[in-house]
């Protein structure tokens, strides 16, 4: 056999999932922010880790994970997206040989428990309705920031058709006007460089986009879950100058008509089985004309259900 | 070695978790209703089965499933009790030999998905926020009807001690007159016989129930989640005329201070970590005295987390 | 409205799901045994936790995890039987308040990793197949003691017949003389008090088990899921006098064959969907006849999929 | 505001998570291939669907689900690898508006039940020892080939040590000279080109890497588990020469030796509490020097935990 020789490729390390809860409670009425924050290092220099086990410039993990907590009390956290900015400027300023790396959170909204008709001061009960996601990659000499949200389940009973598709030898689907169509939308969107260095507000921000992604699922009658992805990402990158791009990935959660004819029971879209798998999986990207590309702000960022 | 026989003890069969979607459209405004199913039947004439493999009074699991969903049709689900009941009177009423079963159900909540500042008439958003349960168990000539909730996340930054227990030589847990208290509360609650036959609103006693937990777990000042527990079901029971009895499962979600005073950093219970495993487990069962005592309506029926 | 009291009924509290490694190093060929733990208490004295978070009785779940983890190291873990007996006794001997209690353990097993053909020293690899359980339950004086399994998914690819059942308004099954039988087994055997006093070897006992119940889930040409089960019971119960009762719980893993046909394709029960919801549901006892019953020890004890 | 106008980037679409079930029944000894197959399409004439719900272009979800399924008849599944093959090869070529697609599987591997000492011909329990991964990726005009494995827990309770990294104001980790490390290893290997075309034994080249993997974890007294990651990577090209590029993602599963001193018990690495999050999370790739680098081939596909 010939002499085979080996080269380390793509790589970066870190602390994945610190359950970081931050109260602020500066008065009676407590605020909660509640994360799951990773953060991995890249640098050319950390070779020496995996060649031979040289550990003098690897800034433990453990140490990430310190930082993440110590971070959530010395600078607070205005939002996740600003809080993953902080830790990757730390790293990448505080340590010469660290050239990059890739932060991300998830974020669990709570809401305020009511009692005797008003929102209690530091009871909170967990809103349970999508996940909020939030990256910041630092990459040749680039730092690129995105938002976005998981588990946000939604289901149209009309207003959905799908039809007119091509026929080949497998194909046994029967074409219909009137379907449920239900995804969980996993979303994700990148800021304009510009806007995150004018700055953004973005918890605000991830709100108006929420509710235009809600209110473009409601409103648009449905030829493909494809339209429906697309016209979601169309009216945000429309109504928020901050996006350059938005990416989608949607489960078609298929509702099958459950059929009680062979019953004798007439069932006109009124009862549906709920399937697990296999699911319909549609993936798009929506793009601002004329913004930068920059697939690199994407690399190791999950962007699939 | 002597010869042994055996006999066949408790047993039950069905068909679990039906997803059943019911789609309400009489009119443009629809109304969904989302349920995870399962029926379960007992009898001793279905020995047989075990013992010989006869089916001949097996009323197959696929016959159950497709009963479930055509009475979706059939009858409506006006509440997710009332269908479990209407099921297990067909079971039990139309198979001679069918002497009861166990019929749950887990229900999820979908809010209408606001357009243009309006509620939409058929577009929705999944609740996200606890699962709503029911049981039915018909047993011994009986039937007891249980509602109750899971996975409904709780939490105060404040108001919570724990203190005074004893020490022994493993004792190392520090006393505090301050910390997190938080939960995932697991309850099903019984209702009394008389108010079943008398007919009970379950939809709008569900609300008032998590109205009554929710309240109770924040104003409770608590020395313990022992007596946070006890005191939401308390209430609950004197406030709701129809339950006998609450059980819950509370795990003690921990949360604890961050240690950043190794690093010179104050933290006076501002900055957590959301421990995963071990969690506590607490459960109880509060009782409304002098109502008669069910402990087979519970049978099989999960109680913990 | 009347007066309304309420009481405190069945309740327990302590810490779930301990994570315990235990390597045993006495020699380099190192052992290891890993085990999720879980010890919860019973006292009526504890009533007062509940009621006004009075904790001089309580036993902290804090010092159950850590008496736990002291346990590994002072007493080592034989079998994880033996390992609930020690912690079970400690806490009911050691507190006279404390009358009883339920300690629940999974344990995973490790193979040791080939190197150059040989078992190798200190290198481990988790096996995955099945996950080992076991309980003490200690109430009204007496010490129950279960084993059991859980995640042992089995499938047979012939010799499963199902037909003969009953046929109503919503019957539509097939019968079928050929099918795939495929089922997770969850299983958990009641040892006899009389042979948990004589002394047991467990793990043996354990393994000779699992042997019985794949080779008779193999062997039993099955007209039912339901006779398939029993005769695993039944055998086991025979050729282990140390048994007194098995309660299994069999989700009926339903594989379908894909109508290929429609695609003038003949699938004589070689190509399947396997799905996964809704799944048939089959549970049952079987009993040594003669054998004491002790439901108490079943208490809180999960016996469902 | 400026008039903005958005376009389509990436997409692809497609049905996920197909549970194929293959019994290979030409003799009484049967064979079972258990597969989890997902296929996506991309095609710039797709982009109406998008942009208009014209699905005239759109080979239907489901339409794909059944060419699957109907493959695994017509076909057979030499090795999954060769199956997504087949499948890219019938939509590339049969469809000429598809340019490409994603094909991905997972893998359960059954072992046969041993009956009176012999393997059994048709009865089977689910090994549940990691998971075989494969993906196909056909784009810009080439077909890439990927193996994998994920779920591979492995642990090494001695032979680990993690010292001489920097010391900043966040870092509190002691150093070792002895620690168990434990991972559960993620891992994907791209097929080169050249290999593929020349035909590859992917079942046997399949264990073959996976018995490196575990000889290598094994073997490597390790200073950093990147040390060890780069290890498993080398050797694995140096011996399988069909391999361009080998890709990890490793958590570090951290076991705390249990602080049993303050209980005055010494505890020399024996107990250990085995953390869930945060976990270390190590990834890395190894590949061939001289190997062409095809980043294309890893579009899409998930190689994080």
């Amino acid at each position: 056999m010939a002499e085979v020789s080996v080269s380390l490729g793509a790589n970066k390390y870190g602390k994945a999932e610190n359950r970081v809860v931050r109260i602020v409670r500066d008065t009676p009425r407590h605020e909660i922010i509640d994360l799951n924050v990773t953060s991995q290092l890249r640098g050319a220099a950390l070779v020496d880790s995996y060649l031979s086990g040289d550990n003098s410039l690897v800034v433990a993990t453990d140490t990430q994970k310190n930082t993440i907590f110590a971070f959530a009390k010395e600078y607070g956290v205005s939002s996740v997206e600003e809080f993953l900015l902080q830790l990757s400027k730390h790293f990448v300023e505080g340590f010469e040989w660290i050239e990059g790396g890739l932060w991300q959170a998830e974020q669990y909204d709570w809401e305020r428990i009511t009692v005797g008709g008003k929102p209690h001061d530091h009871s909170f009960v967990r809103k349970g309705q999508a996940t909020r996601l939030a990256t910041v990659q630092v990459i040749e000499g680039a730092t690129h920031v995105t938002g976005g949200v998981k588990d946000l389940v939604v289901l149209k009973s009309t207003g959905s058709e799908f039809h007119g598709f091509p026929r080949d030898r497998y194909t046994s689907l029967v074409e219909t006007d009137d379907r449920i169509m239900s995804t969980s939308v996993t979303g994700r969107w990148r800021f304009l460089p510009e806007a995150v260095a004018a700055g953004i507000d973005y918890n605000a921000l991830y709100d108006k986009i929420l509710g235009i992604l809600l209110e473009q699922f409601a409103s648009v009658h449905s030829l493909a879950l494809q339209q429906t992805l697309f016209a979601m990402g169309k009216v945000a990158i429309e109504q928020c100058p901050e996006l350059a791009e938005v990416k989608f990935a949607m489960p078609n959660i298929h509702h099958f008509v459950y059929n009680l004819e062979q019953f004798g029971i007439d069932n006109p879209n009124e009862v549906f089985h709920a399937d697990d798998r296999p699911y319909g999986l549609i993936e798009g990207t929506i793009v601002r004309d004329g913004a930068d590309p920059a697939p690199e702000a994407w690399l190791d960022v999950p962007t699939s259900v």
